[in-house]
């Protein structure tokens, strides 16, 4: 890919509108634009200036009435000159605009080249430039502040930090290998094992928000199991305020799965109703049973729905829920029926299956709502959202996360070598593969292929 | 509808994309704009200036990076003061930013009324406001075309003249009233009738490009008849560059209404293939026959595709089709076949039926595509396309044709009051109305009424 030309594209959504902005960037930005441009010289404007003017296509038909605002490198978006052309939203005029500019020297930008552009003139690191395209597409306001968090450099910083350690640990190692007698390295190789610890926390801290950080981003999937006719079809219809489900009184009315979205204080939930876990004969509920385990397993959250009324049956299916219940979900016990059934017997029941401190259980009636806000309260709370912080780096992009799993399996190598006085040549080698792995993520270390895969994805104009 | 209150809405087209732009207009834009704004202070921002600064919401929370364009009153779209807010494209933040602006003390502004604004502020008339929203609906070069021609004002201009024109009209007459001496009166009726008469030929001409301009402005129909197997749906399928329509040697195979739309060298036709017109006890095929004779009433122009290896039976088809045709439309014969049937036969035959030099005569093949780029050639030339020109102004707009049909009513009924010595208080009276019907086109006149009618046709935005 030329980056020494000049591109240009519709930056505005597709369609009619009242105003689109066409975006030009790159050395030529400006002449190109004044070859077509009838009013005061942009070639004489000054940088964050608006004009207003004419535009012609290449014959000299005029196209439409403009303002141009000019933006001079490397005091832009790109770094490089950039002229925003704002024209009447007509779709006929958006694409004849792009003809005009590119018979007039400039060529259609790729996806996200205007971004990769501002990459490579080293306006923000890779992790920002990818939070671009997050920030567009986010649509909730959970989604939004992670997005803007990174965009902002809230995780550079953090793995600034980290790269700073990780020297300072290079640096360490490698005063050892020049003085390698024997109680230099023993006081050396205690504060480099400290200086290791720490970074493998953070790395691993790191590592482990993305859980919250990929479910807020897509939606936090939260799973509505339980025992047939235990209520889970009310319950989703009440967190939907909508007739989604069929509900009835006969055991097993849910044999598919149903789902919908639904933005709670700012969270994109999505709920996951399934059949009621029972033996049957019925083979499409067997089916059914068996996707619903499947949603269970890798759900962020699961609500098991108990029916109050009927507490004295609900061993059979807590061993079923708790026996696909993993490590970094978290469960949430919905005691039903309340208006007709005993809670506190049917907590005491839970309480002697499992531990109530790891769970959390609320009291419902999905009939008459009450304690649904309870509920959604406590859903939120358990979707990580509320923790997005400048403080509280969460990662949200899988690129990322598989980078830090690396380097958090470099630094535990390199812990290990220092645990077991492993020759400092070696550490060494750990402590430069977790250096590259971190460094892959900010674009600091990157390839052309890595930058190809992650720009295709953006819009095209941005 | 307040105009002293600050206005805000997204301008850009609906949806994602790489930026999207909020326009704020009023007395209070830029306080407004400043209240969520972080970075150099807008409300010392210079006009037509661009500055980069941070967007927040009403709680103060980050909503996004932004760049911020001030255009100081008068000198803006609207001429109050506006700011131009270019953020992320994400409809999150678009949402947000306008909730943060009418927390802030804007309001969404109503359909159009940015251009009703400017319309207020004396920018530009009526009848060039109403081009914007042509110019942004256009989607066709010729479309395009004819409104920037009316939107820079070229139609104004014609209409200022007749102005002027009626004013001397009236002030002549107005003379004839002061001295009403014998000689004076016959000198002055000459002089008066001389001058209506030309402003009558101008405001007729205005009126009867409508019929022009609407066909470009909504695509040029162009009727296509003829026997049964005359190759009509050949011909379509051929224009189209498609096999929209079943074509087969069975008579009568097309019965439906099939149409199509093709832009060719900018202009956009709208192409109906109708029945053979024949006589038939079929049921089906008589109402269909039915529907191709309404189509061809009321079609721009009409092709009539004769077969010219049966050109001895033209004479019952032609009697069908002409007396059907009415002033104003044209009719092209699309001699077809001419590789298996004797062309110029054909046309002799049709000589004796019609005056050919009311009509164009192109031969074609469908079936090989002979002649068909004549035949295209020739519908732009009828179409009127290449006649939008500064000299020649063409109407498009319903409303003002309407007014153009009044106002030659009225000055008509003046000529009849100058020819047959009327009072000069009646035809004093017929010139008020006609000059009422031409300043209701530009705005001159105008009530809430209409201004509400005509702009709540326009994007929100605009």
């Amino acid at each position: 890919m030329n980056t020494n030309d000049t591109i240009c594209a519709i930056s505005t959504p597709a369609g009619v509108g009242g105003i689109a902005v066409v975006r030009v960037s790159g050395p030529q930005a400006v002449e190109i634009c004044d070859r077509l441009w009838t009013g005061k010289a942009l070639t004489k404007a000054k940088s964050h200036t608006a004009h207003l003017g004419k535009l012609s296509d290449s014959e000299g038909n005029e196209l439409d009435e403009a303002v141009a605002t000019v933006f001079r490198s490397p005091k832009s978006f790109t770094g490089e000159d950039v002229v925003e052309l704002s024209v009447h939203g007509s779709v006929y005029i958006q694409q004849e605009l792009i003809n005009a500019l590119c018979d007039a020297g400039a060529r259609l930008a790729e996806a996200g080249e205007f971004t990769r552009r501002a990459f490579a003139a080293g306006r923000f690191d890779l992790a920002q430039a990818e939070a671009v395209a997050d920030v567009i597409s986010a649509d909730s306001k959970a989604s939004h502040r992670l997005a803007m968090s990174q965009m902002r450099g809230d995780f550079s910083t953090e793995l600034q930090h980290l790269h700073d350690s990780l020297l300072e640990l290079v640096s360490l190692l490698e005063l050892e290998l020049d003085f390698s007698e024997e109680d230099v390295e023993f006081a050396s190789r205690r504060r480099l094992l400290e200086l290791a610890t720490k970074i493998k926390t953070t790395v691993g801290t790191l590592a482990r928000s993305f859980r919250t950080g990929d479910a807020i981003k897509r939606g936090v999937s939260v799973a509505i199991v339980g025992e047939t006719n235990a209520g889970k079809s009310t319950l989703l219809n009440r967190l939907l305020r909508d007739e989604k489900a069929i509900v009835s009184d006969v055991h097993g009315t849910t044999r598919d799965i149903i789902e919908d979205t639904m933005t709670i204080d700012g969270v994109c939930f999505r709920f996951i109703d399934t059949a009621g876990l029972r033996e049957t004969s019925d083979t499409v509920e067997c089916k059914g049973i068996e996707r619903a385990i499947k949603r269970m397993e890798t759900a962020r959250i699961v609500v098991w729905v108990v029916d109050a009324s009927r507490h004295d049956q609900i061993a059979k299916t807590a061993a079923e829920v708790f026996g696909h219940i993993s490590d970094g979900q978290d469960v949430v016990v919905a005691v039903n029926k309340i208006d007709c059934g005993n809670a506190a017997a049917t907590i005491e029941a839970i309480a002697g299956l499992t531990d109530l401190s790891a769970i959390s259980v609320i009291e419902i009636s999905a009939a008459d709502g009450t304690g649904i806000d309870k509920l959604e309260r406590r859903l939120v709370e358990l979707s990580g959202a509320n923790d997005i912080s400048h403080a509280n780096v969460i990662v949200t992009n899988a690129r990322h996360h598989r980078s830090l799993v690396d380097a958090e399996a470099s630094i535990s190598r390199a812990i290990d070598g220092l645990n077991t006085s492993l020759s400092g040549d070696f550490i060494a080698q750990d402590l430069r593969e977790t250096l590259h792995h971190l460094s892959t993520i900010t674009g600091t270390i990157t390839t052309d292929t890595i930058l190809q895969n992650i720009f295709s994805k953006f819009c095209i104009g941005k």
